[in-house]
């Protein structure tokens, strides 16, 4: 555990809508995340927002999502806490802002802007089979080995 | 437990710095909410949400601090969740918007901000001992009152 | 002129809908800050901000509309630039923090989380007609009133 | 002119530190900007937003910065209207958002995140020698390059 015995904070930022390798993986980081008593944070929302969320609670770990609009009740199914911000967008650099570490899954352009930000504030990123062409990610490509890299962190 | 089975998040703003009686009261108010399982949402620092945090953590209730700045270290330390925000006085927005329901301590311009934020996005607005000049905040006087104010909700 | 020959940077707040005294009467602080060089700053939408932006237009001013949403369209048709923030209601804090002092004229949540908000900055707010119950709004009662309060400043 | 007679805002991004020749090109963007009526909107600070700034002000353009702090004194001295909206890197957002267009120059990861966002908001993009491993990002490499392909717009 990090950061004086409070749970470590992983925010997984990807797709919101994505293919069914990808969000297997997502599942995996959030039932990884969760099974060492880690937090998800997200933005709340479908694809490997979703599928993070729901890996955490397989494994009894916490999930926040920051959502988009002021509406609470357009979370997924899998979140424990939400903050409904009404900030749009704007949230993006919320999210990655709330993890000790950022796990980047493939996305598009909100990721994009979610892989930026995390490094602009000097997160440590991990890009699952992507966002390698940035320069500062540490790239992983199996649940194994992102296990291994966190293993000192969470 | 309100919200399809998921914890309530009630809101507690006040001052920063306040007096004992005060300080006592939020406590008190954090020890209710936890004791129900519900979350304390507040802005992360001393005074009124200090006291609050640490009244939720005394009956396990858990704890989300929403901070001005990108340091998640700056935090009271009875913060189970942090999310540094980076948007100085503007996370008091998300602070009420994350509230199903607010309760306002005393305190000055930022808890007014609050308490005029928690009102415009309809969220039910509990003062305690304080904001009664306010059209729509309910005024309560006792820890008491607040409890059945508050148990058909938590 | 103040800040080192800029144009003063007035905004305006106050209600989306307002009674036709309330609406002449922010035409004329408009026209007021136009005529003296300054900048309306404000909102972006009707009411009180565009009877503000449409003074200043009539006295030769610039006009700046802080709009809630990503559409810069949406903003009142006497607006010479547009920050559509996407920010929602957070775009109230960016509206005062943008003003050198602020006039606010009668409104209700909105406008007093901006009052809140302008006072917290240390901003000199000046209430018309409206908000002498929140301790640090300087109130005015007629536009000379204004006026001559202002002309140090602008 | 677009957008019902009122000038075309153009956002101009880049690093708050930068070589002579991207500083040159970015004070030519400013004056091609301002010599056809345009409003130049940057993040307000040193490096290619001031330069940006100072050209636009040489042709007798229109100047924006929206600032990360609430500190309007820490634009640089070629800003008209200032926006201190003490939101840090969140301001990145604002900026991108209020441009009809955006003119990427070289820049790190600020820039990033803003190209990102730009994209997402579906800006037109312009990255000048720049951001073309970027889907979606036009690249020119002269300001005559530029000038045609604004001509259109502007």
């Amino acid at each position: 555990m990090a950061r004086s015995n409070k749970p470590i904070q992983v925010s997984v930022v990807g797709g919101s809508s994505a293919d069914d390798r990808t969000l297997a993986l997502a599942e995996s980081v959030g039932r990884l995340v969760g099974s060492r008593g880690g937090v998800i944070v997200c933005g709340g929302l479908g694809g490997v927002m979703e599928a993070a969320s729901r890996g955490a609670k397989q494994s009894g770990g916490l999930t926040v999502g920051i959502l988009p609009t002021y509406d609470a009740s357009t979370g997924n199914p899998f979140l424990d806490i939400k903050i409904p911000s009404g900030m749009g967008h704007g949230r993006n650099l919320l999210v990655v802002a709330s993890g000790d570490v950022v796990v980047a899954m493939p996305g598009s352009l909100g990721t994009q802007s979610e892989v930026a930000y995390a490094l602009l504030l000097k997160r440590r990123v991990f890009g699952f089979d992507a966002w390698g062409h940035l320069q500062g990610v540490e790239v992983v490509s199996t649940i194994e080995e992102l296990e291994t890299r966190l293993m000192p962190i969470v």
